[in-house]
């Protein structure tokens, strides 16, 4: 099956229980990138990432990026053959500087850069300048927990979330991710923004004409506000759990934008909106942990299949039907993905759409 | 200064703006801890941590714990003479098993360790067993800043808090920390919690009768409640924003609690209520990194300091006097207390008449 979009229904009649086949999708996406000059291998690595994270029901960071990405790298601000290299390094540690390639190979890089130190050192940092967006953090986790190691993975991004007390954003919503490998059971898997919700998620009631909670925004006079009708013109995100949420974005910005010597805050390119034939100079880091060699053999998976256990078995409220580890359901919609093909909303759709005909490709074509 | 109390008021009067200075609330503190046998070095290192954290104004973690620590220092469950020592180790982690000595003291053993291990690797992690209840996180990351590096610390705890629609709580309020070096400016300094608030501003509302916003707590059944009144005997704390919060929570299990060998979650002790004769087996995971050592000389910290004037100046509210960055507020109190005093509150100051009855200290004769 290597058909992207099981239906022939025009682009422009777009519907919500569209389904592509992950292995369709991940085709699809890589002969894209390989029409704007990437290589074989870093098309195919890119497209795992977008069509893996498409499969765990995070269609805002899978392959609805494609169409952008396509047009940076067409523009020349994202490199097609960029090669992300070591700048500086040690046994336990490297920088890693991105060349302005895709971000995404360049995290992938990095991460198993970090993966390869953490096996010799126990634990290992890496990195990253010079990058871009780099879509899911969780996909750069899982690398680790997918070779029996603990992964850290993070980003910093242009400022879109307020300090508490400011008139505007200061940071970026700086997304953190972790995997812990669970022997049995699937990774424990995290994936979060240190804002309160995504911005998306404001402008969509914003169309919907709706109110929004007090903890979501805060207005061009940098106090909450439930109305949610400047944004993104103006108003800032508000930080996850106040004072907690900022604080953790500015750990972010430490570790991947400062000490990488990434652009950091505003000096940050919008990869989306601004000058395609510029790099935004995104930063970038990644911890990997190999705590199974920190215990004697076997005992660190075991402690956390009873952890996961508890979890599943603790009393729960009335209306709770399951309690879920971090992860669960995002390996939940993975699994029915990977077996009944994944159920692709309009808005990927229509913007697979236009990635398509950036690089002429007719989307079916990608049926034979 | 010597003083502790710089009043001869009786205890039975105490008031909120009695003044201690820190040399003399240190000195208290040590010459009680030496009384129930701790070495004299040990007693200084612990005294030290309880003090400053009273000069940061967490009067939650610095001498109010002393009490406590004193009466489980003579039940026997935590030893006076416990050593900290290195149960496995590499170049860049150990496993540090605490020997049921003071968590104080095994924590900043800990850090210390890390602190060495990251000056020759770059980056270090030593995870903790064996060890109790750890004061203020903040004083084992700062203790890496002042070194010049980046400090994170967490610990675990018996649970208090919800899993997203847990009935209950399963898993611990688990404090996280770090602290940057930040060149001209104090360290930026984190210390927060997972859940959304502490346990005991919910119990301050309940006994001022006051109801409580409804992201605090879930009562009995599971779900969000503005009645604080069942807490603590019901209900859990809620985490800090929702599954991020929890997502957090079990990353700092999974480091300070499951590969350290320490108890987790509903197996650790009660430090405060449970059996004084018996160790509770707290986790504790610290990380150093010498972020200096991977950029140019001076770099990382010039560029820290631009992070930190960037906010410092960037757009206010109009309620907004400052814009802070995480530890500023911490950081100005303590310069006053060192200055003006400490100002303790009045639940401290009982803490500490009970502390020095415990060991047949009269407050007066420390005043000398």
């Amino acid at each position: 099956m290597r058909d992207v979009i099981q239906t022939k229904t025009p682009a422009t009649s777009v519907s919500h229980d569209r389904r592509a086949s992950y292995a369709g999708l991940k085709h699809f996406t890589a002969t894209a990138l390989e029409r704007v000059g990437l290589s074989h291998t870093d098309a195919q690595t890119a497209a795992d990432i977008l069509a893996t994270t498409d499969a765990w029901g995070t269609f805002t960071h899978g392959t609805k990026l494609l169409y952008g990405y396509l047009r940076r790298l067409k523009a020349g601000g994202l490199r097609p053959r960029g090669c992300p290299h070591l700048a500086a390094e040690a046994p336990a540690w490297a920088i890693v500087d991105g060349d302005s390639a895709l971000g995404l190979i360049t995290s992938a890089f990095a991460m198993r850069t970090a993966i390869a130190k953490a096996r010799t050192c126990g634990v290992a940092y890496v990195g990253v300048r010079n990058s871009c967006h780099f879509g899911a953090a969780a996909y750069y986790s899982w690398l680790a927990a997918q070779e029996g190691l603990l992964g850290i993975s993070m980003a910093n991004d242009i400022p879109s979330v307020a300090a508490p007390g400011s008139r505007g954003p200061v940071i970026g919503s700086n997304p953190i991710s972790y995997a812990v490998p669970a022997g049995r059971y699937r990774a424990i898997l995290l994936d979060m923004s240190v804002a309160t919700v995504a911005g998306g998620k404001v402008y969509a009631a914003r169309m919907r004409g709706e109110s929004i909670p007090n903890t979501w925004l805060v207005g061009a006079d940098g106090k909450p506000t439930t109305d949610p009708c400047g944004f993104p013109e103006v108003g800032a995100l508000q930080p996850a759990a106040g004072h907690k949420g900022y604080g953790i974005a500015l750990l972010i910005e430490t570790l991947a934008g400062i000490v990488t010597g990434a652009a950091t805050t505003c000096s940050v390119g919008n990869w989306m909106w601004d000058d395609g034939t510029k790099p935004t100079r995104h930063g970038a880091a990644f911890l990997a942990m190999d705590l199974n060699a920190m215990m004697p053999a076997g005992q660190f998976t075991r402690r956390v299949e009873a952890l996961v256990e508890e979890i599943h078995n603790a009393p729960r409220a009335d209306d709770a039907a399951r309690l879920y580890v971090p992860g669960e359901m995002e390996w939940d919609r993975y699994d029915r993905a990977l077996k009944e093909g994944i159920p692709l909303p309009s808005d990927v759709q229509a913007s697979l759409e236009k990635a398509a005909a950036v690089v002429g490709l007719d989307r079916n074509t990608m049926l034979e």
